[in-house]
């Protein structure tokens, strides 16, 4: 890789990766790798990933590694892994959105640690990026269950404003791997390069982000963006390679990996 | 009904019932109905039945009627109902246990109440009477999530002493509309005579348990039996109707209905 | 009810409803009145409502009354009966079409009855009358597990004309307790008036769709529409009476209850 | 390796391997490569794992390499992957066996080929070996879906006595990985030593079994042990290598691989 080094123009940045995403005897491997390198955990509920040991077995691990925990919230949809855009209702989707906060913040409680964040994940994600009712949805449940807790969430996205209005603590979230639209949003999966691979390309992508608070769209476009935490992903062993790569990169330019949520008590 | 007035042995009995029993769609429409009946509500927990928001209500309406909350955990099996034993290993029961009882406790306080209690359900609440293994694993789950949880639990069932083991307060159950074996356990639901519908001869069973400790067994001796609880069912309207009945009759007998749970705070 | 007898415009009118949607405990426990009253039955795969009991049970009773059996197709998606339209990639909706045929075809040969349509339900139903994509794949799913089966379909909607390319046999379907737009869609059950419960108005309306081929839409306009199947509801005790006054009434009138296609072997 | 070559006593042997065992975004990522060293394919239907379009890719893809396929028939529990035992009422276990085995058979014969054998999964695997009752629910089932069909059964097995009894043929399985008990049952998974993971000793195992129809039990003791098909595993990388490893031995020693169902019409 040949970044030139820059002068930090930021102390630290969170980085993000999913967790707890299998399901009885099935599982992507990572999750132990995973924890060795982020500095926040999305962990999922149940809904679309996660039974009650995968869960309890990411918690306890982030927990011991002082890796902060959010929840990872997605659709009812096991067989779908919550990638799959569903018309639910907003009183339902509330339900959901409690439930699953209630489930992952008693087994934090148990492994010593506590849930400090909500990221909608997969489809549910993509969704309150621009739908006001399912956004307002999952505002309103994670405001009702705990306003200290704080949302991963798009830049200028529906989630983003509606989060505000509950007065919830919103982060901004940046994409790694993920091709951006000139819009802001993520170029849909089915979009061929709407997800990269190649080290030294997404790790340039990020710092980018981070130091200079840009990224190139789909398209060519120069567009802003704002970053409080990078996702990195982390379904295949290659991935798990990619997210150190790029963890290695930051700390080589002296940006700390830290959740800016550590401190904050939410409960 | 023609039971002799007694003087009442104890000043209040505690009676509880199944709730959230539904799911989606589904529902056997009793709960509220129950809940005006009943001093506590055994509330499923999604894994044998009950979705987020069947959950929700029937917590909601619980709180608002001061009806006690307990936590009716279950097998992870919708299709069966909880109903049909299964062989888990012990870490995973107790990942089980602690799920749902994550969920439904952060339910709980959102809704302005709290979980004080544990009622094994179906097979699992059959199996804990003998089955030691399940039996540890379950007190030992409980123990870990809030040792200030009491546990509903069968007179001289291998859960009982576990959960003494762990020093959790055990309130002894007793069925309203089930026949029993000489053994004190319940007769098998397959056993012709296992569950009773008749309002009159449910009742009589009842007074005598609660007033007199003692109960004929289906091969007609007497057994001694200690109750702080009695279980009455409410999936159908039927049954509901049964449960107002023995409701009706003890505060006749001027016996309150009143959880031994209500005052003491467990969190 | 004070409809003139008119002269019959046919000898006869498929009456069809909704069969299987239990689910382990849960039941609407309509299921054999229905098949009293119905010439159809559509049977739940598994998929947003039936299991293998429900379903097995459904199809035997079909089979002794002679009652033709489909196969009503669903999402995947228990929580929410069918009900919630979901974003499922074409591929994988064929697949998923596939699956719940061939369950329920197996099951159909066991108790010596045949699939002889398939009516998508729920959400999935409403789906196809405008999503292009996803007609096609049902619609191709069809033609590929057996070119035989009829489809059951809303006037004008996207999977008629999608089974009508694969030289599927198209029938047209009305509903009786459903209001329906001036563009001849469904009124979304979330409408007032959109769903309907008084028994002599609802006989009324389907006496006019099948006697006339008309109905008024919701806003009062009067909307031709052409009427092979008349959709009976039965998920309550009340749905049952009312599909049975229906079915008198068609008789009264002289026309009699019965599938175009009970003749026709698919196999 | 070091074994001598033997005059071969037969000239074909069946090998058989799990197949179809993801579920949505999971797979252990081996279907193909297992579909090229086995002769026969055990095919998960859904319960215990396998959805749709997991199950047609597995089928597509042995009817295309004429590999035979069989029913890999399993408990109702996903999240248990059907490897706990469950207490099911024999009319609701055959119930489930049918619909599993009128799913697989439907998609098969899309894909041009046909459901030839039979075999439980898992924790049913294990206890029709021993429980008589669910042992002649799953043979009452086989025989009333299709009495063509084989079934592929542990020698001295409950199963195979009640399968004979319904005039099912019965192929006698032996297991390439797995210790025995002296008695001929598997040994648990949970006891040291119950899974072999060495090439070489998994191979001689295999040689001796289907070469000399024999096996040393975990206790040193030789038993002696019927093997009409053997079973290889593939829920990993190395388990794949462990069975091209034990494929490639069998036909060094002029052993062919073959089904003896291949030829037959069990439809």
């Amino acid at each position: 890789m040949t970044t030139t080094p820059r002068a930090p123009s930021r102390g630290a940045i969170d980085l993000n990766a999913d967790l707890a995403e299998g399901y009885g005897r099935w599982s992507f491997g990572t999750d132990d790798d995973l924890l060795a390198v982020v500095s926040s955990a999305n962990v999922a509920c149940g809904a679309h990933a996660g039974d009650p040991t995968v869960i309890r077995n990411a918690v306890a691990t982030a927990a011991r590694r002082a890796v902060t925990v959010g929840a990872h919230v997605g659709y009812p949809d096991l067989q779908g892994f919550g990638r799959r855009s569903m018309d639910i209702a907003a009183s339902e989707l509330m339900d959901l959105v409690i439930f699953q906060l209630s489930a992952l913040s008693g087994i934090a409680r148990l492994e010593g640690t506590t849930v400090r964040y909500v990221k909608p994940h997969g489809a549910l994600y993509n969704r309150v990026v621009i739908d006001e009712g399912q956004a307002a949805a999952v505002a309103e449940a994670i405001a009702a269950f705990d306003p200290g807790l704080a949302v991963l969430s798009l830049n200028g996205s529906a989630l983003r404003r509606a989060s505000q209005q509950h007065g919830l603590r919103v982060l901004d979230e940046a994409f790694a791997d993920r091709a951006y639209l000139p819009s802001g949003e993520l170029a849909p999966r089915s979009m061929p390069g709407a997800v990269m691979h190649e080290p030294d390309r997404v790790t340039e992508r990020v710092l980018r982000m981070v130091l200079d608070n840009e990224v190139v769209a789909i398209d060519g476009t120069v567009i802003e963006i704002a970053v409080d935490s990078v996702c990195v992903h982390g379904d295949s062993p290659g991935a798990v390679k990619l997210a150190r790569h790029v963890a290695q990169a930051l700390v080589r330019e002296g940006v700390a990996l830290a959740s800016p949520l550590t401190e904050a008590s939410t409960r």
